[in-house]
């Protein structure tokens, strides 16, 4: 079975590495020379939307799959006329677009977030008259990691996002004070199969997911259905295969989808080491006609972000049921260079191991106080 | 970390995949330009012994181990001149010949079978009156997989063996019939930290390895202490770093050591789902200097070797909890084409899941049957 990958990325090279064991081969497709796949699978370097180069790495190929949801439309569907492209295409052009995701939740009736839809800054008045303040405004394309999102809390607020917000279309969203964020990862195979991992809990800063934990705690056997509901609505109606992930809000005691994507997710980077079958070779089964791994957890984990720059391995690694991934990028600030999971027989058990991990790890930003609390 | 490996089936394959994560980058040297590294890594086609490719794959390394324990001595001692070599070269000179072996094993106090040394098979008449028969005559170098090894029952057993052994030095050993195998996966970090997984069951047939079943069940702790014993004295008197593999006969509640491996071990391919840190990642860790990691087992864990012909995929998937590995060799017959493994959360629920693997596991030769008996 021979695999693309549109992305070279750390999610990519997660999957090859899955992949691997299972006897698959890969290619991969990025623009950047420097992308970390190009060490462990053969590669071809060019833009997404350059045919010649999507000729060169579509060829021989069984299945091609994306690792990085801002793959241009066109290029997913020219493909998809040449070889199997999972998820299918039709998923990315909703994913990339917060309006027709919003548009989609509410087609399904997957409770979501009040929001308005905004052609360009102009019309934040007419939206915030609909939606009230607080608010954020969201770039409709191309947002990721918090960026592309302005909260606007006063009018003053609105007046100045007219003058520096880009020129293009926006969502304007009702600020939810939710409780916590979950996420859910789904999997859906070529019969229509589903499998789901159970919710996880994250912690964002800076608009950059910090830490998940897994499963998350106090988890209603309602709010789980509702999660998993949720996403088979969405995964049917594309007749979706391989792993989604969907983030909701919660708050008193209800699940607000706030957006999806049509890929592995870093909130499932856990299930390496936390899970039965990992997110990776779940997606892979998934898109290669496979039967669905058990999405079975495996006592309790935390996977910590890694951003900007790195703890020193050895310390790491010497904090006992300590797992290390490093994704071979260059430090640079806001990087998502590598992830630790920590796992445990329980909860309580995970929290007390906190207190092993390195001084690098107690400052605000790893959340590790803030989800203990 | 650059790390070069000479050899490159299976265990370097596996070896570089629980090294990716860490950031790692491996080279690999083989003699065969069709080695299943090649999909995985960079790799230089050459003979073991051939000092241009030596040359060519040493270049710019940090460290450099071996997945293969017949690499001549002299490459390892001349690599040793040019980068660090773990384990070092004289464990690779011990454990290539058996008569080292047993004299180490001598020195150590190490219970062994009863042995003679033969320099050619004429000899056999003078050993076969020290050890007796029936008896094993193995030969001192380059034997693997039950070849190079020949039982010895009745007198014209004796007298054939004198016409159709090769001309070269043998071991002849007293035969054990022992109760069952057990190995011990062992590690020793450069300055001197060792960890031990549990014991391990082994059942072969023609003498390959077909399934470990770990932890072993019934180990008494002494038992357990005295593989351990008998590790740490072959890793601290050759001074060891790395994993190392010791087979031993139970016979009447006592160990007899039967041989080691320098290296990682098929009876440890179970560590990757079923133990907090896989035999790979800890090699890995202890070559590079890094902290030894959990060597807890996660449950109970069977693995069952494929070998010569595999089955199919998408059957195997479907039984829970099965991890599959391929390691991308065309088949051929008495090849290890890859492995499975089976875990569970005790002994009793794993042979109860052996019922749900498909017909191709159900013949003798993986000895399904055999380990429950």
């Amino acid at each position: 079975m021979s695999i693309g990958i549109l992305g070279g990325g750390q999610l990519g090279y997660m999957l090859a590495l899955a992949g691997y064991p299972l006897g698959m081969r890969f290619r991969f497709l990025d623009p950047s020379p420097e992308a970390p796949v190009g060490r462990i699978a053969p590669r071809v370097t060019g833009d997404f939307a350059d045919r010649g180069a999507l000729d060169k790495f579509a060829n021989g190929l069984q299945v091609v799959t994306y690792e990085f949801e801002n793959v241009p439309f066109d290029s997913a569907q020219w493909l998809a006329k040449r070889v199997s492209v999972y998820p299918p295409p039709a998923a990315l052009e909703t994913a990339q677009d917060r309006l027709r995701e919003k548009q989609l939740f509410e087609k399904l009736k997957i409770p979501t977030t009040p929001y308005a839809s905004l052609s360009s800054a102009y019309d934040l008045d007419t939206a915030i008259k609909k939606i009230g303040l607080p608010a954020v405004v969201k770039t409709r394309r191309m947002g990721y990691d918090g960026k592309g999102q302005w909260v606007l809390k006063t009018p003053e607020d609105v007046k100045a996002a007219k003058e520096i917000l880009p020129k293009q279309a926006f969502v304007l969203e009702k600020f939810v004070a939710f409780e916590r964020e979950l996420s859910i990862i789904a999997v859906r195979g070529k019969s229509g199969e589903t499998a789901f991992y159970p919710l996880v809990e994250n912690y964002h800063r800076e608009g950059i997911l910090r830490l998940s934990l897994a499963p998350a705690r106090s988890v209603a056997p309602e709010i789980q259905r509702a999660a998993e509901y949720a996403a088979v609505q969405v995964l049917d109606s594309l007749n979706y295969v391989g792993v989604l992930a969907i983030e909701f809000f919660e708050l008193d005691g209800e699940l607000l989808a706030n957006e999806m994507a049509p890929r592995v997710h870093n909130s499932g980077h856990w299930t390496i080491e936390g899970a039965v079958t990992s997110q990776f070779e779940n997606h892979l089964r998934a898109i290669s006609g496979l039967p669905l791994g058990q999405t079975t957890p495996i006592g309790a984990s935390a996977m910590i972000n890694l951003i900007g720059e790195l703890p020193d391995m050895a310390e790491v690694l010497a904090v006992p049921s300590t797992h290390l991934h490093l994704y071979g990028k260059e430090p640079r600030p806001g990087r998502k260079l590598g992830h630790v999971t920590l796992r445990a027989p329980s909860v309580d058990r995970l929290f007390s191991r906190f207190a092993s991990l390195p001084p690098f790890f107690h400052r605000p930003d790893f959340c590790l106080d803030g989800v203990k609390s």
